[in-house]
């Protein structure tokens, strides 16, 4: 991915939805593999640019969280792309732990398929 | 990426928010570069795993959009994952036209970036 590091845009001049939350595509910095999609929101992304620890904001719990605080599997963020729009995030990632970034124990959140039509089963 | 090609969820089944859309990263089936993020509607979904095409629905036209429609700058799904929640879709496609996934010319929308700490400028 060609990029500028230009800061064009400053972390208070993205497009935070209504709840102050911006989405977040992680991906591995290693295979470049699609890990995960979550929510920031400006503090959590300050927290991630200042540290490179990966912070979200969790919709559930009401409260910021550190990926893998509890379950070790930690991401390192090397990089941090925002989007034509400024209303998405892209983080590229170390994964820490055990490499699974999935609540479920997979690597990836995006372990299952749906089926396009005439692919053989 | 491993996956499992189970249907385990059916396109009827996947978590669409309360306007009836889910949030589709894209990604590039060669260089695995993430493209741009988009949303889709049911029909959005269906239209894309029966033709390949990749299918959208716009917020701000509110209708459907097959992307590349306009630009020339096609995208062909040749995988379609859901991730653990079933909440958002990643789609992975080869590029059309000239290979342009963003509207303003770049090849991907995450063509800027924000600094870390401590990173060189």
């Amino acid at each position: 991915m060609t990029t500028q590091k230009t800061d064009e845009l400053t972390i208070d001049q993205l497009a935070y939805n209504e709840d102050g939350l911006i989405p977040v595509v992680v991906q591995d910095a290693g295979d470049s593999a699609v890990l995960m999609v979550a929510w920031m929101n400006r503090e959590a992304l300050e927290r991630t640019l200042e540290t490179g620890d990966v912070w979200f904001y969790s919709r559930s719990r009401q409260r910021l969280w550190r990926k893998g605080e509890e379950s070790g599997n930690t991401l390192t963020a090397l990089r941090v792309a925002y989007d034509c729009d400024g209303d998405t995030l892209l983080v590229i990632a170390e994964m820490g732990g055990e490499a699974k970034a999935c609540h479920t124990g997979q690597r990836t959140c995006f372990y299952r398929e749906l089926a396009l039509a005439g692919e053989k089963r």
